[in-house]
């Protein structure tokens, strides 16, 4: 009989692409260029890892394309590397982090990689709505012809009419994402927007407007995982993994009882809090999961920063910009920063890497210590909450 | 910092369906089908499981369903319980198991439910070898023409011209498997098939005929793994889980120097046999991966049953029938049993716990102690061994 010590966990390395319409390069080109940069910011060989988490929620359909951790592995030259593939929807870079941890904690694994990669702009609209799509129950959804774009205008309009808020409210999301990503290297969309074009910009879905919802877009993004002690004797700047939960709900909003309940967002955020030992008054920033400016508006609600129906107060009085009591998608979130779906939670893991390493340049919160990233799939049909706090 | 013991594994109750064309059932009605049997015959409840893998290979792409362990984890009436999917082609199945192995020997989890499941046959022969062929990678075969029948060939060629064996001679797998499959319930070809049947069978890619190759298939197969001494309590048939190794090669076969090494599963062997303190002569019987015949043929050698090139005089001599010296597929393999790709290596798992228990019936290999099971995809570029002992 083994024992195993839990081990404390640490994030010691991160590399990514900008967010883009990366034309010129293969799911496998971005991967390895993400992978590597991360690999090499903390003086580490491709020999030194011992397993590869790959979050991806599109290659199946879009590039036809399955299996994809083993192929995308041997691209980077390890064929006898332990590579498991992610497929989670929204939530499965969040995921993946959270498999990663679980590795590294329990000893399984010591040096692990954890890469979301995701090339939507390729395809054609109508095989990227197939593609976003088929995260849903089909039976339920797309056979019924429910697409998401209705369901987050159902719950919009519910929202709005139990708090008494006006769409131009609930679009700062939009307009907060774009003005932190006008000072990213890496964002989609580094520009800021008003509120006047996201008003005039075409409805997808009653009120749900084409400002207010994410693009396709293409992007890699790594992190590397090893215990904490491993991080300290390699020297470079690390941030340690306090907590990291996932729960999920039901796919299907209306058997909720409360369409806006995100159950499964407010469980991970408590069992997270609880894990790290801190409230949500201890966190200095959080990626939340904006794929409409709405969800992005409940998840700062759920995740404790302000009561429920407050979320747009928050906005209103400039609380969630970088100087702001708690800033929220400090490198413009979903919408701008960009949503390379299965690539997004590992963005978000990067993100909290920068702003806890001092590395985030333009977009740096003062002194932050602990962040928080929010995953989600389906209207936090699954949610998962990582938190990660400064070392030293 | 807490201490966690490794524990031993136990797989303490299997379901399946019978491997079909299900014209009349879904995906999940599938899944919920094994999953339930496997639940109530070691008494367990649905509240019972901690953690789902969902084994499969292709519903992003035939059922335009991603996200697949969460939604089928739901209409379960879990939606509180860790799932994750496992997608890896043919050695999805193994995977899974290996996943849930290494949850319960760790102490992550206790209760882990592994289902294999995938439906095949109401997709277009042109979709299902899309699907099929998208285990492979893209850039380098499907995009440049070569099919898998193309790479069975070639193996198949070169097999025959090094060891100086004939099309007749490595098609007695194929005549094995469905002899094994004669008598067992839930095979999908249950009947014996001629070497002349084979033979005047039409041309693939030559010299891989149609009845040497398997067919789209629907199906679903469960096991439940728990720690030995909770499976012990619970009193229900259990068998030990003794190793499980996964290894992957590279995916070009022609980079692998030699088409007929299959490093890959000859290290996973290795591995396997070490971890589970066993040598090849210990295994009383074997599950192999024969998408093709030949496939068959060259995984008994390279687990060690016999010498290179003489697997097909194992099948001459009869030593690979159920009184054989080294009985292999012994409810028919994937020709015969059937091959729902996502699903074989679970199906595999509860065909080593029926012989370890003494529930294969017509199908038992007589006083069976220790049983291995061999996942692939793509000809060993991911090669899974897993290696089962009975029980008291």
């Amino acid at each position: 009989m083994t024992c195993i010590a839990m081990r404390e966990v640490a994030v010691v390395a991160v590399g990514y692409t900008r967010v883009s319409e990366h034309w010129d390069k293969s799911i496998k080109g971005l991967f390895i260029e993400a992978s590597l940069k991360a690999l090499s910011s903390a003086g580490l060989s491709l020999k030194d890892v011992d397993g590869i988490y790959v979050a991806n929620a599109f290659a199946g359909y879009l590039q036809r394309q399955t299996n994809l951790a083993s192929i995308i592995a041997e691209a980077l030259g390890l064929t006898d590397t332990f590579a498991v593939s992610i497929d989670a929807g929204g939530a499965s870079g969040g995921l993946a982090v959270h498999e990663a941890y679980r590795d590294v904690a329990h000893g399984i694994r010591d040096v692990v990689l954890v890469c979301g990669v995701e090339k939507m702009s390729e395809a054609t609209s109508s095989d990227v709505l197939t593609a976003q799509a088929s995260v849903e129950d089909q039976e339920y959804f797309r056979y019924t012809g429910a697409t998401l774009h209705s369901l987050a205008a159902l719950i919009y309009k519910t929202y709005m009419k139990r708090y008494g808020v006006k769409q131009e409210d609930v679009a700062l999301m939009s307009i907060l994402d774009h003005e932190h990503a006008s000072t990213c290297q890496h964002a989609q969309y580094p520009f800021k927007i008003t509120l006047d074009s996201i008003m005039k910009s075409p409805v997808l879905s009653d009120p749900v407007r084409v400002l207010e919802v994410v693009s396709p877009s293409d992007g890699a993004a790594a992190v590397v995982l090893c215990p904490h002690e491993k991080a300290k004797e390699l020297g470079a700047p690390h941030v340690k993994i306090a907590a990291s939960q996932l729960v999920r709900d039901s796919f299907n909003i209306v058997e909720r009882g409360d369409v806006l309940a995100m159950e499964a967002l407010v469980k991970a955020a408590s069992r997270a809090y609880k894990e790290a030992g801190v409230t949500p008054s201890d966190i200095d920033f959080a990626e939340v999961y904006d794929d409409y400016s709405v969800m992005g508006v409940i998840a700062m609600e759920k995740l404790g920063f302000c009561r429920e129906g407050e979320g747009v107060k928050v906005l209103k009085e400039g609380e969630a910009k970088l100087d702001g009591r708690i800033p929220i998608n400090t490198f413009g979130g979903l919408k701008a920063r960009g949503a390379p779906i299965g690539a997004v939670g590992v963005y978000q893991a990067v993100e909290a890497y920068l702003q806890l390493t001092g590395e985030a340049g333009a977009n740096q919160v003062k002194d932050a210590e602990v962040g928080l990233t929010h995953g989600s799939c389906c209207f936090n049909s699954i949610a998962v909450v990582n938190i990660f706090r400064r070392c030293c």
